[in-house]
Order: structure tokens, then C-alpha cells, then sequence
């Protein structure tokens, strides 16, 4: 039963003693569903459950693991999908009432591999309609009268509660970053195609399969048990690395990016975020920033416009998707899709291919950086989780890494009073690895020095 | 009704009349339907038709070029649809039994924006399973005794005979230049992500959205008119070029290429192709060979690779949707499919990305040709389509342009006795209007020559 503040709930700390039969994944799912019995009512980050395929799944983990033979280091896991995601044995409703109810009859590209590896799909969670901006009912388990974020919302609010280890999620703005953030959790938002999209109902240039986690180790080994067995989207390598989290790497140079948000972030967020680079800088690590280089300066003039290109991108490759929504029935889209389909209509593909190519030099600037720096350094989001739900909060940190394809981690590493906020690295293509090993060092240094909450 | 041999049917070649009244949508669509009538029985091209919508569908058309309205210059056309593409007024069978009737209740993109040109959808097109290896009931129109090729079998026998103007195909390794050369057609392979493949069950990294059609300038005409609505895969620029087909572009050199194909192809056959080189060199082009030009001999050296390397790619990226297919109903998956699947579980991701990254290598020895040659040129097929239905015929000769990604043109502009033999140009990645002005001029050469026909 939950007692105090919301507690993330690592899997992978827990295998241990199933190994020794200390501990079994039938009681670690016992401990999450006592979370999800206790709070779902009001945290609403469920769609639908399946309780009792979930308590055959853990019998039938629980034994492999006494026999010795897990099927990975997952077997046992509890994770929820996020409900543009199929899956077999659940609706997927896509947060619109066009999808209530309707049934694929088949697993996802990761569902089906994280079943192939013993781990249990407690239920589908809620998004935003077709992972977009209208929000479902889902309330931040830090507090009920703030938004969870979106669209990953009740991806995020179920594993910030702990009534899960993981839970799937998809990005094409800021879908996983932002509610990883306001949720206490671990988000990871891989490389361009590194995570098998087959299935997931995300279907535009910047959309990316992701994860959100208890901790960093999971985080990796949840992405990494699917890519092995998925792959990443066809003609993608899929997210490379080692079997394991990758350990912490020495920390040459970070970029401090401030983006268009540091302008309107909350001090005391700022602050947060100072505080871990200050403790960055006294181990010895190089900051760089936009002041003291030319080449992030030339990434900062140009972030400005990743937002309304991202929108302007995402609006022509939802032409024909909504197109279809609106042919079955336009008075269940939401007047933002509706609006979204206008501004669609309205454009050429002539449009469309200034902005990709627009897209492809902001890709270049970036990726120069990748000779002097790790990654880049920032805020997750502006501030902490905004009061009330009919907003899943200002997604302008979380883009850059969208529309640059790189993969980007939000890690639970501030607080401001109470309320997680996340801090944010974001690395180079198809260096994912490289990215969790930079937010390996980074973890070490920010929890050992002093505590990072401060008043909001 | 049909005296003779099969005779395709340009749309484009009858527009003019629609303008000046002298014909109507709803008179072209009779003769077609006419055709239908008197050989479909035994061809069986189609799955399903429409009849009564297509119809509809050519009274308005009518109405709107009587009122000097036209959605498009293909408002009108008779057009069939490959039967694992999405059509709302019509079930998606996918060649399998476990799709039989099955309805997504949604246009593909590809669809939707044919209906918005105006043009008619008669009907869906034969396929062969999850349009891979195990053939449907399609018979050739040139001789029903023989194969139509595959997988887009039904589009290709459809168009040959003049039931249609144009149909949608799709090709991984042969499936639109194999059977445009055996059923006398066009057949156009755009560069890789070239049209939007959204609502088309083609998932792997070589699929491709691809015409099938009468002639060179109806061929262009229906790419154009749906890259304009729909665009291509999300992130790619789509196929670009003028508002009508190319016009001819003087021919500066073209590369002969042999590809594995050469050795056991039909003597006749190649005879056919040296006759329209010869018509070429006659006028002044250069023809470059891997005895004349290092660059051609590199590429021929790795092109005996690329049957077994796409085989391998498209195994792996098969492991999903083949799974979900078992999982259904294991017993609806014939053989081949079930020795694609086992293919698959015995693969590694990085035995894929090993593929894939020599895929990447064999891209690049070919790209290098642009600065010396226009397109190149080779046969279709290895010969006139082999006598049988059991198999859809050999893919060696179509497969280089599939696994370069580089658009690729089937012009019938041979034959072989009575039946036809596709001459084939590849071009230049995202280069497709310029293989089109190419395949213009050539068309002008082997038509103004003596005729291409040969004894077989």
C-alpha cells in the first residue's frame, strides 16, 4: 500500500531475490496492483487492465525464475503500453472516441518482445487523443490537481506511482520527456527508428517508440530486450549497446542548451538546474554554452523555430490519418485535429519539403557538436507539473530532440518543493548508448552531492 | 469487347476528347468494364469490384468535365488497386486466407488521394500471399496458360488487357517491373519512400508504392497526382517533377547493366534488348559495360549479392507481422511464409545490421555511376512469362533497383512472338522525373526503329 510520496518501483532491483527466492514476481506484481488499487481511481492512468492475464504471467515468470531459467533479465517485469499501442488481448483506443473499444487482435513489434521476454503487460494506459494535445482523465500522482503530461500520460503516472516498473510510450514533440518529467520517472526517447514502430499508431517522420522507467537500469534494459528482439523501425539499425545499462562513462564536455524555454522556465527550475551543473563543473567537467562557443550559439539561433517546424511537419504527414478520422466521423475529432487537418489542407507538399529540408540543416548544426561535446545538458520542462488537467503542459524543452532525431533521457534528478522535474540529456544519433553512459556519470554526481530539492 | 491480342487502354490518350465532348468517363469506363466482362472469368485479375460505384463514380466524373471542371487530368480513369492496399468500400484480402473479407473500413493514402483526383476505383487486384512468393489465381492475358507475374499480379493482368488504364502495385524484390514485363505494361518502382505507403501492408525497408499503367505518360500522371495529395513516406520528399510526364531529355550515356540475370536469360530475349542498344548507339548514345568502365564492372561484381541480401533483410523485418500472423492461425500461413518466419527467428539483429550496412556499401558503388551515366539500362525479366501458374516467374533482373532504392521504369517496348518483354532503365536515387525524360527518349528511339518484335 502506498504510504507518503509517490515511489517509482525498480524491477531490476528486485531480481536479485528472485534469483535467491527471496522475493518472486508474484509478489512484486502484488505490490504494484496494491499501488493501482489504492490510487487508480482517482490517478485514472488506465485505460483498461487485464488483472488476470497478468496474474497468470507472473505464475508462469515466478517459475522460470525458481527453475532458474529466466527469459531475461525482464522476465517477470509489470509494464503498461501506452494505448496507441496494440495489443492483443486490449482494446487500443488511441484517446479518441473514433477507437473506443476497437480491437487489432494482435501485439505490437514491442509488445510482442516484451512478452517474448516474461514481461507482463498489466493493461493499456491513457493518452492524449492519437498521442496529440486533448488530454484524457489521467491526474499526477505527486498531485491530483496537476496534469501528468502528455501524450505518455498514464505511462508516466503509473510508473511515478509505482503501480509499474516500465511502461511504453511514444514522442513526436514532447510525449515522453514532459510527463517523464512531471512524473518522477526515467524517459528515454531513442535515436530516429530505434525501437520498432510496427503496430504503434504514430506514424510521422519524428515519431519515435520510448520508455519510461523506474530507473536508468531499467529504462536501458526494457528498450534493450525489444530492440534484440524487435529491431528498430525496417532499414534502422535499432538501439545498439550492451546487455546491460552501459556504465558510467568519464564526462569530457556537456553542452548547457538553453533552448526558447529557458526564457519563461521557473527560476527555482533554472536553479535546480544550475545547482547539477555547478556540481558537474566542480568534477571537472567542461560546460559549454552558447556564450563561450560559436557552435552551440549557431544550434541556440536556430532552436527557436523547432517548434513551429515540428507542427508544420507533423501537420502535412497528418493529412491523410485524419483524413480518414474525418471521412468515419468528424464530429468525434477534437477541434484541434480539426484544426490540425485545416492547416494541412492548406498546404502543398512544396511546403512540406522546405520544412524537411529545413529540418535536415538544423539536423547538420547539431550534430557538428558531436566533435567538442558528450551531449547536451538542459531542463526537462519549464517548471514542474502545471496545475489542473485540461493542459499536458508546455512540451517546449522536450522538442529539440524530436525534430533532431537524437535520442534524449528526462532523469528524476530535482525537485521543487515535492514535485519532480526532470533534468535533460540529449545525445547524438544512433549513440544511445553513449548517452546512457553520460547519464550514468551524471546520476553519480548530482545524488552524491547535496540533496537537490529546493523551494519552489 | 476485345478482338485480338490484349491491348492496354491509355486514359490520358482520351482525355482530349472528354474536353471536347467527343467522348465521356462513363463511355471509357464501359469499354473497360467491357473487357472485364468478356475475360475476367478466366483471367481473374480481380478480388473484388466495385462496379456499381465505379459506376457512380464515372457520372460524376462525366458531369464534372461536361461542366469544364476535372479534379485532375486522371479525373475519371478506370484504376484497381492492389489487394494489400486499404480501400474503404472494399475488403483488404491480403492473398491470405487469414485476411479473406477482412475490412479496414479506410482508404490508404495512396487511395484517398486517387479518389480526390477524380480518379474511378473499379476494384481490388489480385495478390499474392502478403504479396510474396505463393501466387493467386491471376492467369496472363497474353496467354492464360502462362503466369502474370507477381506479386502485384491482378494490377499487372488487369492493366495488360485494357480492364483498367492503371492500378497500384507494390515491389520489396520484383513485384511491379516482373509482371509489368509480362503483361505489357509500364511499370514504375519510385525511389524508396517515393509515395506515402500509409494503409498499404508493405512494411519492409525496400517496399516501395508503385504504378502499373498503360503508358509512360499515364504511369507518371497517376504517381503525380497522388504525391501532390498524399506525398511519400513521412520524411521524404516524395517523388518531384513537373505537372505532366517529362518530356524526352537528350540521352548523354547509359550504362548496360547485366546483373546475374545475364547468363541463363532467354537468348531472344537478350537479342531484344541488344536490338534497342543498338537503336541507341545508332544515335549517337554512349553505352558504357563492365568491360568498358570500372565503375559498371564494381557494380556488377556485388549485384550477384543482392538477391540473398534482400532475401536476409526482408526475413528479419518480417519477424513481427509473420508472428502475428501465426499466432493467429498458424495453419492460414502457407510453407513459404512459415520458412520466412524460421528464417527470421534464426537471425540476430546483428546479423541484420551486418546486411543492412552492406546494403549501405552496394547503394554507394552505385550512386558513384551518376556522375558518369544517365540511367542504366537491362532487361525486365529473364524472359517472356513462363508457362504455369504455380510460380510467378524469376525476380533476378528487378531486384538491383528494389534493394538500391532507386526508381526503376518496366517499358514495354519488346516482345517475344506475341508476347511482351519489359525493357528496364534505373535511375538515380530521388531522381524519378529524370529517369522519366530518359525513358521518353528511348521509347522515341526503339519506336521510330524497326519493330522490336523478334521470333521467340
Amino acid at each position: 500500500m502506498p504510504d507518503g510520496a509517490p515511489q517509482p518501483r525498480s524491477f531490476l532491483a528486485a531480481v536479485d531475490a528472485f534469483a535467491s527466492g527471496r522475493d518472486t514476481p508474484v509478489a512484486f506484481l502484488d505490490r504494484c496492483l496494491a499501488v493501482y488499487e489504492a490510487l487508480d481511481a482517482e490517478v485514472k492512468a488506465f485505460v483498461t487492465v487485464n488483472l488476470e492475464g497478468a496474474r497468470a504471467a507472473a505464475e508462469a515468470s515466478a517459475a522460470r525464475w525458481k527453475a532458474g531459467g529466466p527469459l531475461s533479465r525482464i522476465d517477470g517485469m509489470p509494464v503498461g503500453v501506452k494505448d496507441v499501442i496494440e495489443t492483443a488481448d486490449m482494446p487500443t483506443g488511441m484517446g479518441s472516441p473514433l477507437f473506443e473499444g476497437w480491437r487489432s487482435n494482435r501485439d505490437s513489434a514491442t509488445v510482442r518482445a516484451l512478452r517474448e521476454a516474461g514481461a507482463i503487460v498489466v493493461g493499456k494506459t491513457v493518452t492524449t487523443e492519437f498521442a496529440a494535445t486533448v488530454p484524457g482523465p489521467t491526474r499526477n500522482p505527486f498531485d491530483l490537481g496537476r496534469t501528468p503530461g502528455g501524450s505518455s500520460s498514464g505511462s508516466a503516472a503509473a510508473v511515478g506511482s509505482g503501480m509499474l516498473s516500465a511502461a511504453l510510450g511514444t514522442q513526436v514533440v514532447g510525449s515522453i520527456i514532459r510527463p517523464a518529467s512531471y512524473c518522477g520517472c526515467w524517459g528515454y526517447k531513442p535515436s530516429l527508428g530505434g525501437l520498432n514502430r510496427g503496430g504503434s499508431h504514430d506514424y510521422m517522420s519524428q515519431s519515435c517508440a520510448g520508455v519510461i522507467a523506474a530507473s536508468r537500469a531499467d529504462t536501458w534494459q526494457v528498450a534493450r530486450e525489444i530492440v534484440i528482439r524487435a529491431g528498430g523501425d525496417p532499414g534502422f539499425p535499432g538501439i545498439a549497446g550492451p546487455e546491460t545499462a552501459p556504465e558510467a562513462a568519464p564526462l569530457r564536455s556537456l553542452v548547457f542548451l538553453e533552448t526558447p524555454g529557458w526564457q519563461s522556465a521557473n527560476p527555482a527550475a533554472k536553479a535546480a538546474l544550475k545547482d547539477v551543473i555547478a556540481d558537474l563543473t566542480s568534477t571537472g567537467v567542461e560546460v559549454l554554452t552558447r556564450q563561450s562557443h560559436r557552435e552551440v550559439a549557431a544550434l541556440e539561433e536556430a532552436l527557436p523555430e523547432v517548434l513551429p517546424l515540428t507542427r508544420t511537419i507533423n501537420a502535412w504527414e497528418s493529412r491523410w490519418p485524419l483524413n480518414t478520422y474525418h471521412d468515419r466521423d468528424a464530429s468525434k475529432l477534437s477541434a484541434n485535429m480539426r484544426e490540425r487537418l485545416a492547416e494541412a489542407e492548406a498546404m502543398s507538399i512544396d511546403d512540406y519539403r522546405t520544412a524537411l529540408a529545413r529540418r535536415s540543416e538544423i539536423r547538420a548544426i547539431h550534430a557538428a557538436l558531436a566533435e567538442t561535446a558528450t551531449a547536451c545538458i538542459g531542463l526537462s520542462a519549464p517548471d514542474v507539473a502545471p496545475v489542473g488537467i485540461e493542459s499536458t503542459g508546455n512540451p517546449i524543452f522536450a522538442v529539440p530532440a524530436s525534430l533532431l532525431g537524437v535520442p534524449a533521457l528526462s532523469m528524476p534528478l530535482a525537485k521543487l518543493g515535492d514535485l519532480p522535474l526532470g533534468i535533460q540529456l540529449i545525445g547524438f544519433m544512433d549513440r544511445d548508448a553513449d548517452l546512457f553512459a553520460t547519464a550514468a556519470a551524471v546520476e553519480q554526481v548530482a545524488r552524491g552531492a547535496q540533496p537537490l530539492k529546493r523551494a519552489s
